[in-house]
Formats: C-alpha cells, sequence, structure tokens
C-alpha cells in the first residue's frame, strides 16, 4: 500500500540550498519535507567552495544558524590576484564601503543545517530512489519515489527543485519550454586539500604562463590549492609531489617562498562550465540552484548564487503563505536570472582573464588575440581604481533584488 | 636623374596622424617631410569620426592648431546609451572629476592641419607613386617615389609610417617579424550625414532589438546618423527614407519623436574590424594609428589612439634630437601598444554590447547565451556608480603613458 505524505512545500535535494530554504521556511511557519538521493554522510563527503556572500551569511543568520559560522569562519577583507610575481591587492572592505565575505566550508554549513533541521524535528527522506514530479503544473503536483522498498507519495503545493544539475527536477520541465545556454572551458581544476598552513590569510588568484592556481584555505590550518589542467589529465597523473612542485612554479614567488606542504586529503579535478536554464520554474515547480545553473568556480558564486535563489524564492513564499498573494509567484524565474546572470557573467570574465587558453582557438579569435585582450583586460581592470570596484563590488556580491522592484 | 632631398623624419601619409606628427615635431625644430599618395581634397573627402579625446585636444593645442577647434569644436560632457526606449546617461565629466571631450570633425582637425603646415612652409608632396621604404633597419633609412614622373628618393633619420592600413609602411616589416590580430564583426555600420539639427545635443548609443544605431553630430546644424547593417548590405539598397524610417524605430521614443529628416550628403557603409600589428616598429621605421591598428568605430577610439601613437614618438624624438638620448627608440612598441590594447579592448567590449549578432554562433557561444552575457554586462556597467565610472574613464580617454614609466 502506498504511503501518503501531506506538506507545504516539497524540497527536492538535501545540500545547503534545500537545508537554508527548509530551515527558513520553518521559520515562517511553513511546512516542508526534504527527500534526498543518497545519504547524509554522502552529502557531507562534497568538498566545496567556502566563500560566503554578506548577503548569504545574512540568510543563514535569518534562518537562527549561523552560530558555528559566526565563531568559526573567518572574515575576509580582501583577496588578491597575482600576475606572475606581482600581487594586487583588491581591498573589497575599502573599495565597498566595508562590505566582506565569510571563509567557512560548504561542509561545514550544511552540516550546521542538518543539525539545526534534526534538532527542529523536520523531516528528511535520505537515500529515496526513482524521484518524480507530478503534475507540477496544477494546484495539486506531488512527488513520488521509494524508500526502503516502498513507494511513497508527497502530496504538496509547490515543490522546490533544489537537487543539482544533474537531478529529476530541470528534466521535469519539457524540453519545449525550456532553454538551455551552456559554454564549456577547455581545462579544468585539480583541487588538493591538505593540513598545512594557508600560504596567504587570503585567496590569491594567480594568472601566471603555466596556467592558472588558486591558493584558498578553510581554515588557519587546513589548506585548499588548486591548479588549471588539461581536461585531459586524470588524478592519477598527479602525485601530491608533483602536484606540490606545480603550485610553487604557479604562485608569486613570495607567496611561494612560504609555501607549507604535506600529505593530500582530497584530490580532484573538477571541469569548468557556465550552464543557465531558462526559465527556472514550470507551473509550482521552483529551480533552486545547481539544478538551475551551474558557474565556473572562478570568484567563488556557485554557493552563492544558489543562497540568492534561496532567498528569492523564501520571500515568495512567505508572502503566499502570510498574505495569501501569490502575484510574484510567476516572477520568480524573472528575479533569480538577473542576479544569475550577473554572477554568471562574473565567473565568465573571472575565468577568462585569469586562464591560459593554452593553444586552441578562442571563439572567434586565435588565442593570441584573446589573450592580449585578457592581458589588457586584467590590466586596467586591477591597475584603476574605478576598475578593482567593479572587482570588488561583484566579488563581495551583489545585492539580492527586492520584491517590491518587481 | 633622380632628385634627392635630405630631412630628419620622413613621414608617409598626410592623414590627421602624419599632419599633427608634423607639426609637434616642427615645433621642436625638427625637419619633416610628409608624402601622399592622393590629393590634399581628397584626404578631407573622407568623412571620419568627430569625438577627440581632452589628451587629443591638448596635443592639437601644444600643436598651435586649436584656434579653430577651440572656436567650433562642441564640449560634450557625457552621452547617453539607449536600451530600447530606456536612457542612461552617462555624465563624464561627474564621473571623472571633470574630463571632457571635443565634438570636432575629423575633416576639420585635418583642414585646420593642412592650413598650418602650409603657413609654416612645411613641405608635404601630394599625389606621389609607387612609394617604397627602403633600409629601414639601417642607420640611413630613406623613401623612395615617383612625382610628377620624376623620381624622388628622402634621405631620413627615422620614417613615421601615418599610411593607414592599406599603406606601406606595415608591409615593409618582414611578415617574419610581425603578428596581426583581427577579429571581423558579422556587421556593418551604415553611415549618413545631412544637414539637420542632431536629434539631441549628447551622442545617443542605442542598443534594440532591431540592431544598433548612433545617434552623432558634427554641429549644431549636421547630423551624423549611423545603423547597425548586415555585411551584405550595398548603400544602394538604403533610400534616405529607408534609412530615415529605420532610425526613428531604433532611436528611443521621446528622440524619435525630435528626428527632423532632411536629404543625406553623404552615406556609406563600413565594416567592423579590430585589427593590432606587433610590434609597431621595425629599425627606424615606426607605425602610428591605422597603419598598426584598427578598431571598430564603437567608442570613438580610432583617431584618438592613432593621437596616443603620436604623443608618444614625438615625445621619444623630442628627446633624441634635443639630449640624443635613443633608449626609448626601442621602447615605442611597447609604449603605444599598451594604450592602444586598451584603446582596442574598449572597442571591441562596447560593440559586443551594443550590437546585435543575428543569428550566428558568437565564438563559443550561441548567440542567445552570448546575448544573455552581453545583456547583464550592459546592465550592470549602466546600472551602477562603478560601472558608469569604467565606462566614462575609457570614453574620456585613458591617461597618455609617460617615458618616466619606462
Amino acid at each position: 500500500m502506498m504511503k501518503t505524505i501531506k506538506t507545504q512545500v516539497a524540497i527536492i535535494g538535501a545540500g545547503p540550498s534545500g537545508l537554508l530554504l527548509g530551515q527558513l521556511l520553518h521559520k515562517q511557519g511553513i511546512q516542508n519535507i526534504i527527500v534526498e538521493r543518497v545519504t547524509g554522510d554522502y552529502v557531507l563527503g562534497r568538498i566545496r567552495a567556502g566563500i560566503l556572500e554578506q548577503g548569504f551569511a545574512d540568510l543563514v543568520r535569518e534562518a537562527g544558524v549561523s552560530e558555528n559560522m559566526d565563531k568559526f569562519g573567518d572574515v575576509h577583507e580582501g583577496f588578491e590576484i597575482a600576475v606572475g610575481d606581482e600581487r594586487i591587492r583588491i581591498n573589497m572592505a575599502g573599495l565597498t564601503g566595508g562590505k566582506t565575505v565569510v571563509c567557512y566550508g560548504q561542509v561545514d554549513i550544511t552540516k550546521d543545517l542538518m543539525d539545526a533541521r534534526a534538532e527542529a524535528g523536520l523531516e528528511t527522506l535520505y537515500e529515496v530512489e526513482s524521484t518524480e514530479l507530478h503534475d507540477v503544473d496544477s494546484e495539486t503536483p506531488s512527488v513520488t519515489f521509494i524508500q526502503n522498498g516502498e513507494p511513497v507519495t508527497i502530496k504538496c503545493d509547490y515543490i522546490a527543485g533544489c537537487d543539482g544539475f544533474h537531478g529529476v527536477s530541470r528534466q521535469t520541465i519539457p524540453e519545449t519550454l525550456r532553454t538551455e545556454h551552456e559554454r564549456v572551458y577547455p581545462f579544468g581544476w585539480l583541487g588538493l586539500l591538505s593540513d598545512t598552513p594557508p600560504v596567504s590569510p587570503e585567496l590569491i588568484y594567480c594568472k601566471t604562463p603555466r596556467g592558472f592556481a588558486l591558493a584558498s584555505m578553510r581554515s588557519e590550518t587546513r589548506s585548499r590549492y588548486y591548479l588549471q589542467v588539461p581536461l585531459t589529465d586524470k588524478v592519477e597523473d598527479w602525485s601530491d609531489d608533483k602536484f606540490w612542485t606545480e603550485l610553487k612554479k604557479r604562485l608569486p614567488a613570495d607567496a611561494a617562498s612560504k609555501l607549507v606542504t604535506g600529505p593530500s586529503i582530497e584530490k580532484s579535478i573538477a571541469p569548468l562550465r557556465s550552464f543557465v536554464c531558462e526559465p527556472m520554474q514550470y507551473g509550482n515547480l521552483f529551480l533552486v540552484g545547481d539544478a538551475a545553473h551551474i558557474v565556473p568556480p572562478t570568484g567563488a558564486k556557485g554557493l552563492n548564487l544558489a543562497a540568492s535563489d534561496v532567498a528569492t524564492l523564501y520571500k515568495i513564499l512567505t508572502k503566499v503563505y502570510e498574505t495569501g498573494d501569490k502575484r510574484y509567484l510567476q516572477q520568480y524565474s524573472e528575479i533569480a536570472l538577473r542576479r544569475v546572470w550577473h554572477g554568471e557573467r562574473f565567473s565568465w570574465w573571472m575565468s577568462n582573464m585569469l586562464h591560459d587558453y593554452g593553444n586552441v582557438q578562442v571563439g572567434d579569435m586565435t588565442k593570441e588575440t584573446f589573450t592580449r585582450f585578457m592581458e589588457s583586460e586584467l590590466s586596467y581592470y586591477t591597475g584603476t581604481e574605478e576598475g578593482r570596484k567593479v572587482i570588488a563590488q561583484q566579488y563581495v556580491g551583489l545585492p539580492y533584488e527586492e520584491l517590491s522592484d518587481y
């Protein structure tokens, strides 16, 4: 016999977006259930970014889950762009009238949200299989899946698709009704996590003739480094030794001299992709975060764009349940996409400026011509106060959209 | 018998770059002769841009030829970008601490420079044929040509190649020693000149779904308008009526309502091209302006980049003849190219943001994806104070390079 559950909002996916949305809705008295394909431990095993925009941090505070973030997160007032051995500091706080970002791992924020959800006694169904969304273009959408061999149906008012790029939510929108924008980059990022003190207290984005590198961190004792590598490279091609040797060559000299090496805890290669699905909604299904859009990691916008989607959907649903005002529901996609495209553009731009395109033709230009344009771009934007403000303003995050503007 | 002339600097081309360089060198007591393939009237028949950066205007003043420009030129403190019917003013003066541009036709500045050259009794040889540059990588370069059926040789110390994209100067640099960067755009500009009052006292750059348009002017009674057209269009396809009808559809509504039409004085189609030759020198030959680089007209940088080349070469040659200090000669290309690439990038960027790419794939993205990126770009840069400053600072012109920085 089929088990049936009723709720107001069904959330597909228990990553940080789904958990944050669930917590925020719960604070407003809006019932929600989260279903997740894998286990909680598996979700926590995904190593991801750790730079939170102020808007995201404020949202976590609004959800009442900021205790650890505020205690252990590290406020960054700037970051560096290095061109060879020349280091240029982008003084974010100074250039934006005091705005900053918080360095706090995605894994940690996810754990905090999980704990808070458990403490509030809210339901998350893990390891569900064969999830399907039904009647999303009607007033009575539902979600079906198998849990422990048993078929389950969730009847709900709205579905939030927080199930990532490979999830079922986006695929539920008929192909004829969505446009998928994509750009693939001719290189990947090889990441290495190690329990060594970071080479610098702030991130360093390094442009070098050998390719891009990023010196990043999770804490004062845990470093996260990245190297641009060809898409044909495999993790097995990169011993720890080889990684550290190459990294040292790409860091600016005075940073390289401070590099502390050690065994890797994790090492993986990720491709770079720009992807946007338009629209981000269909009937009463709303896509959030990676389910609708992917950015290359340059500029740390991925999780932050998911958070602004959460903020928008949360504000709209709060209006619906508090006052019955449904007029913004059909504008969710329009409102969310505006900021999404700004983040997509910023990530694309930063990626173009900082990477080496090797010997491939870039779009309608030779690699050499594209390189000259990007050298000029980087020199102008890092070399003028006006340019640095543009970088800083977008790095700390553009303001969230206000419903009242629509 | 061959006629031989001796001078210090031989200038190839009597367009505004060659004339301005000649005048500036003359002011420093440096002898120069200009040779030109066509007649002076033909040079004056070329309709070109009319927006002079402050640096250019100052250089014209330094050359002592600014009387008419200062009297008849119109100082512009801003310009507009229109997206459909929405008009956004870029307050150049306000955003750059008081910098402005001067609207004064290239034909007029050329005429002023010609008159000043004649008055100073300086030699310009018009209608010379079969010009060739010799021994430019030696201490004794020379220029040969035929004038009135008679072969002539100019022996000189240095040659300034101011003879444009199709001139002989760039071709004199061995192919193996130069790199030519190029990007061709999939559309052209159809320009129309008419003796009608301009639709607005400031330029309006119009982005519309029908394609780009520019409302520009030469004076209070003479307008210059442009329409983006497919490269396959011919001038004959565009009657004056058809032009005005289409322009009216692309101007923002409140500007269109003020449009005064009239018969065209000139109408022509120009392709858009980004082009840079590296290096800009070979031995004692120095390329200036269009001989080394072309920009699409969006942003009015063509003549202004030529002027900054003139400023750089003039400063270097002045040092050579005044103090015997030749150390900057070999750095001309490096110094000039830095600013050239900034102008190339700005023109490429403005062109990308404002034009419609029709149904062609743009580089490695579909037209739709590229369009979304550019819509986001335009919305960010026109919608924030930080972004408008970046537009304004580059539109009024980045500072000229100082030799002391090299």
